[in-house]
Protein backbone atom coordinates (compact mmCIF):
# COMPACT_ATOMS: atom_id res chain seq x y z
CA UNK A 1 0.00 0.00 0.00
CA UNK A 2 1.26 3.78 -1.14
CA UNK A 3 1.69 6.45 1.61
CA UNK A 4 -1.29 7.85 0.18
CA UNK A 5 -3.60 4.82 0.47
CA UNK A 6 -2.73 4.49 3.66
CA UNK A 7 -3.74 8.42 4.51
CA UNK A 8 -7.25 7.24 2.47
CA UNK A 9 -7.95 4.48 4.41
CA UNK A 10 -7.17 6.03 7.93
CA UNK A 11 -9.20 8.78 7.05
CA UNK A 12 -12.10 6.38 5.60
CA UNK A 13 -11.23 4.52 9.31
CA UNK A 14 -11.92 7.74 11.07
CA UNK A 15 -15.10 8.45 9.51
CA UNK A 16 -16.89 4.91 9.26
CA UNK A 17 -18.90 3.54 12.18
CA UNK A 18 -16.71 1.13 13.44
CA UNK A 19 -18.12 -2.90 13.55
CA UNK A 20 -20.35 -3.58 16.47
CA UNK A 21 -18.47 -5.74 18.98
CA UNK A 22 -15.06 -6.43 19.11
CA UNK A 23 -14.17 -2.90 17.48
CA UNK A 24 -12.47 -0.08 19.75
CA UNK A 25 -12.81 3.54 18.96
CA UNK A 26 -8.92 4.35 18.41
CA UNK A 27 -8.22 6.33 15.55
CA UNK A 28 -12.00 7.78 15.76
CA UNK A 29 -12.78 11.74 15.75
CA UNK A 30 -14.09 12.33 19.28
CA UNK A 31 -16.19 15.52 18.64
CA UNK A 32 -17.81 12.92 15.81
CA UNK A 33 -18.77 10.35 18.10
CA UNK A 34 -19.60 12.96 21.36
CA UNK A 35 -22.09 14.18 18.70
CA UNK A 36 -23.24 10.98 17.92
CA UNK A 37 -23.70 9.76 21.24
CA UNK A 38 -25.51 13.14 22.88
CA UNK A 39 -28.90 11.87 23.00
CA UNK A 40 -28.28 8.79 24.89
CA UNK A 41 -25.60 9.96 26.68
CA UNK A 42 -27.47 12.86 28.00
CA UNK A 43 -30.36 10.20 29.01
CA UNK A 44 -27.71 7.33 30.14
CA UNK A 45 -26.30 9.54 32.61
CA UNK A 46 -28.78 11.51 34.24
CA UNK A 47 -29.55 10.84 38.25
CA UNK A 48 -31.11 7.44 38.56
CA UNK A 49 -31.23 6.23 35.38
CA UNK A 50 -28.33 4.03 35.32
CA UNK A 51 -29.14 2.74 39.11
CA UNK A 52 -32.15 1.98 37.17
CA UNK A 53 -30.53 -0.56 34.93
CA UNK A 54 -28.81 -2.56 37.64
CA UNK A 55 -32.40 -4.28 38.77
CA UNK A 56 -33.20 -4.71 35.28
CA UNK A 57 -29.47 -6.68 34.93
CA UNK A 58 -30.44 -9.21 37.41
CA UNK A 59 -33.92 -10.78 36.13
CA UNK A 60 -35.83 -10.93 33.10
CA UNK A 61 -39.08 -10.56 34.50
CA UNK A 62 -40.77 -7.33 34.29
CA UNK A 63 -40.71 -4.75 37.28
CA UNK A 64 -43.34 -2.73 39.82
CA UNK A 65 -42.47 0.57 40.82
CA UNK A 66 -42.13 -0.41 44.04
CA UNK A 67 -39.27 -2.87 43.18
CA UNK A 68 -37.26 -0.30 42.27
CA UNK A 69 -38.58 2.10 44.53
CA UNK A 70 -37.06 0.10 47.71
CA UNK A 71 -33.42 -0.51 45.95
CA UNK A 72 -33.26 3.38 44.88
CA UNK A 73 -33.51 5.02 48.04
CA UNK A 74 -31.06 8.02 47.75
CA UNK A 75 -33.03 9.12 44.48
CA UNK A 76 -36.65 11.06 45.56
CA UNK A 77 -40.24 9.46 44.01
CA UNK A 78 -40.61 12.26 41.99
CA UNK A 79 -36.94 11.69 40.42
CA UNK A 80 -37.99 8.02 40.27
CA UNK A 81 -41.22 8.38 38.45
CA UNK A 82 -39.82 11.06 35.78
CA UNK A 83 -36.95 8.69 34.96
CA UNK A 84 -39.54 5.88 34.06
CA UNK A 85 -41.41 8.48 31.89
CA UNK A 86 -38.75 8.62 30.16
CA UNK A 87 -37.37 5.19 29.61
CA UNK A 88 -40.50 4.71 28.27
CA UNK A 89 -40.61 7.42 25.91
CA UNK A 90 -37.22 7.05 24.40
CA UNK A 91 -38.26 2.94 23.68
CA UNK A 92 -36.06 1.27 26.71
CA UNK A 93 -38.98 0.21 28.63
CA UNK A 94 -42.80 -1.22 28.19
CA UNK A 95 -45.12 -0.06 30.57
CA UNK A 96 -48.26 -2.35 31.36
CA UNK A 97 -51.05 -1.54 33.07
CA UNK A 98 -53.23 -4.17 34.75
CA UNK A 99 -56.59 -3.70 35.39
CA UNK A 100 -57.15 -4.89 38.73
CA UNK A 101 -57.77 -3.88 41.98
CA UNK A 102 -55.70 -2.49 43.60
CA UNK A 103 -54.18 -1.53 39.53
CA UNK A 104 -51.01 -3.25 38.84
CA UNK A 105 -48.25 -1.72 36.94
CA UNK A 106 -45.28 -3.45 35.15
CA UNK A 107 -42.20 -2.00 33.55
CA UNK A 108 -40.43 -4.53 30.67
CA UNK A 109 -37.53 -4.14 28.69
CA UNK A 110 -37.77 -3.71 25.26
CA UNK A 111 -35.09 -4.97 22.20
CA UNK A 112 -33.40 -1.80 22.30
CA UNK A 113 -33.84 -1.58 26.65
CA UNK A 114 -32.26 -5.37 26.51
CA UNK A 115 -29.29 -4.24 24.15
CA UNK A 116 -28.58 -1.44 26.71
CA UNK A 117 -28.37 -3.88 29.81
CA UNK A 118 -26.02 -6.55 27.52
CA UNK A 119 -23.84 -3.55 26.68
CA UNK A 120 -23.31 -2.52 30.51
CA UNK A 121 -22.48 -5.76 31.53
CA UNK A 122 -18.82 -5.27 31.11
CA UNK A 123 -19.33 -2.04 32.92
CA UNK A 124 -20.56 -3.90 35.75
CA UNK A 125 -17.92 -6.46 36.07
CA UNK A 126 -15.51 -3.33 35.77
CA UNK A 127 -16.96 -2.17 38.83
CA UNK A 128 -17.42 -4.95 41.07
CA UNK A 129 -13.24 -5.75 39.93
CA UNK A 130 -12.02 -2.46 40.98
CA UNK A 131 -14.52 -1.91 44.23
CA UNK B 1 -29.80 -33.64 41.33
CA UNK B 2 -32.05 -33.47 44.29
CA UNK B 3 -34.84 -30.83 44.96
CA UNK B 4 -32.68 -29.21 47.89
CA UNK B 5 -29.41 -29.66 45.61
CA UNK B 6 -31.05 -27.67 43.11
CA UNK B 7 -32.32 -24.64 45.57
CA UNK B 8 -28.39 -25.26 47.41
CA UNK B 9 -26.86 -24.17 43.48
CA UNK B 10 -29.29 -21.81 43.05
CA UNK B 11 -28.50 -19.92 46.31
CA UNK B 12 -24.60 -20.75 45.58
CA UNK B 13 -25.24 -18.81 42.48
CA UNK B 14 -26.87 -15.93 43.41
CA UNK B 15 -24.27 -15.23 46.33
CA UNK B 16 -21.23 -15.76 43.84
CA UNK B 17 -19.64 -12.97 42.13
CA UNK B 18 -20.14 -14.02 37.96
CA UNK B 19 -17.09 -14.77 35.57
CA UNK B 20 -15.42 -11.87 34.28
CA UNK B 21 -16.82 -11.59 30.54
CA UNK B 22 -19.22 -13.49 29.20
CA UNK B 23 -21.23 -13.51 32.01
CA UNK B 24 -24.91 -11.81 32.78
CA UNK B 25 -26.51 -10.97 36.15
CA UNK B 26 -29.80 -13.18 35.55
CA UNK B 27 -30.20 -14.41 39.08
CA UNK B 28 -28.05 -12.13 40.99
CA UNK B 29 -29.27 -10.25 44.03
CA UNK B 30 -30.37 -6.59 42.84
CA UNK B 31 -29.59 -5.34 46.59
CA UNK B 32 -26.09 -6.98 46.87
CA UNK B 33 -25.24 -5.56 42.84
CA UNK B 34 -26.07 -1.94 44.19
CA UNK B 35 -24.20 -2.43 46.97
CA UNK B 36 -21.11 -3.70 45.30
CA UNK B 37 -21.05 -0.89 42.33
CA UNK B 38 -21.50 1.74 44.72
CA UNK B 39 -18.71 3.69 44.97
CA UNK B 40 -17.73 3.57 41.43
CA UNK B 41 -20.96 4.30 39.85
CA UNK B 42 -21.06 7.18 42.09
CA UNK B 43 -18.00 8.04 40.46
CA UNK B 44 -19.03 7.32 36.92
CA UNK B 45 -22.58 8.87 36.98
CA UNK B 46 -21.14 12.12 38.49
CA UNK B 47 -21.84 15.05 35.37
CA UNK B 48 -18.85 15.19 33.51
CA UNK B 49 -17.67 12.24 33.94
CA UNK B 50 -18.46 9.48 30.96
CA UNK B 51 -18.16 13.07 28.42
CA UNK B 52 -14.08 12.57 29.52
CA UNK B 53 -14.09 8.81 28.68
CA UNK B 54 -15.17 9.57 24.85
CA UNK B 55 -11.95 11.06 24.10
CA UNK B 56 -10.10 8.76 26.08
CA UNK B 57 -11.58 6.01 24.16
CA UNK B 58 -10.45 7.52 20.86
CA UNK B 59 -6.38 7.65 21.57
CA UNK B 60 -3.81 5.47 23.36
CA UNK B 61 -1.85 8.90 23.68
CA UNK B 62 -1.93 11.22 26.80
CA UNK B 63 -4.51 14.06 26.37
CA UNK B 64 -4.04 17.65 27.92
CA UNK B 65 -6.98 19.62 29.96
CA UNK B 66 -7.23 21.55 27.06
CA UNK B 67 -8.31 18.86 24.91
CA UNK B 68 -10.91 17.49 27.56
CA UNK B 69 -12.06 21.30 28.01
CA UNK B 70 -12.83 21.99 23.82
CA UNK B 71 -14.79 19.01 23.77
CA UNK B 72 -16.74 19.28 27.21
CA UNK B 73 -18.40 22.96 26.34
CA UNK B 74 -21.43 22.11 28.56
CA UNK B 75 -19.45 21.83 31.42
CA UNK B 76 -17.91 24.58 33.62
CA UNK B 77 -14.18 24.65 34.23
CA UNK B 78 -14.26 24.14 37.77
CA UNK B 79 -16.22 21.04 37.01
CA UNK B 80 -14.08 19.60 34.29
CA UNK B 81 -10.60 20.17 37.03
CA UNK B 82 -12.45 18.84 39.73
CA UNK B 83 -13.22 15.50 37.74
CA UNK B 84 -9.53 15.21 36.64
CA UNK B 85 -8.75 15.51 40.36
CA UNK B 86 -11.22 12.62 41.21
CA UNK B 87 -10.36 10.18 38.42
CA UNK B 88 -6.62 10.39 39.25
CA UNK B 89 -7.18 10.22 43.07
CA UNK B 90 -9.45 7.08 41.91
CA UNK B 91 -6.74 5.62 39.71
CA UNK B 92 -8.41 5.54 36.62
CA UNK B 93 -6.08 8.62 35.30
CA UNK B 94 -2.62 9.48 35.89
CA UNK B 95 -0.99 12.88 35.94
CA UNK B 96 2.14 13.98 34.52
CA UNK B 97 3.58 17.52 34.90
CA UNK B 98 6.56 18.61 32.27
CA UNK B 99 9.27 21.08 33.82
CA UNK B 100 8.62 23.11 30.76
CA UNK B 101 7.80 26.61 29.86
CA UNK B 102 5.08 27.25 29.68
CA UNK B 103 3.76 23.87 31.85
CA UNK B 104 2.82 21.04 30.35
CA UNK B 105 0.68 18.72 32.11
CA UNK B 106 -0.73 14.97 30.28
CA UNK B 107 -3.20 12.59 31.71
CA UNK B 108 -2.80 9.31 31.05
CA UNK B 109 -5.21 5.85 31.64
CA UNK B 110 -3.92 3.16 34.21
CA UNK B 111 -4.44 -0.20 33.72
CA UNK B 112 -8.04 0.43 35.32
CA UNK B 113 -8.51 3.40 33.56
CA UNK B 114 -7.75 1.49 30.25
CA UNK B 115 -10.51 -1.55 32.06
CA UNK B 116 -13.06 1.01 32.19
CA UNK B 117 -12.86 2.59 28.90
CA UNK B 118 -12.82 -0.81 27.51
CA UNK B 119 -16.00 -1.84 29.41
CA UNK B 120 -17.62 1.13 27.90
CA UNK B 121 -17.17 0.27 23.93
CA UNK B 122 -20.31 -2.01 24.10
CA UNK B 123 -22.49 1.13 25.64
CA UNK B 124 -21.18 3.34 22.85
CA UNK B 125 -22.04 1.05 20.05
CA UNK B 126 -25.58 1.21 21.61
CA UNK B 127 -25.51 4.56 21.24
CA UNK B 128 -24.35 4.84 17.99
CA UNK B 129 -26.99 2.04 17.19
CA UNK B 130 -29.78 3.56 18.73
CA UNK B 131 -29.17 7.23 18.16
Amino acid sequence: MTSSEMKETKRQKVNKLPLYNNCNFDGYDSQKLMLQTEKLRNLITKRGTFEMLIPLCCTINPLRYKQFRELMKGISSKTLTRRLKELEKDGILERHAYNEIPPKVEYKLTKKGQELVESIFNLIHWMIKWS
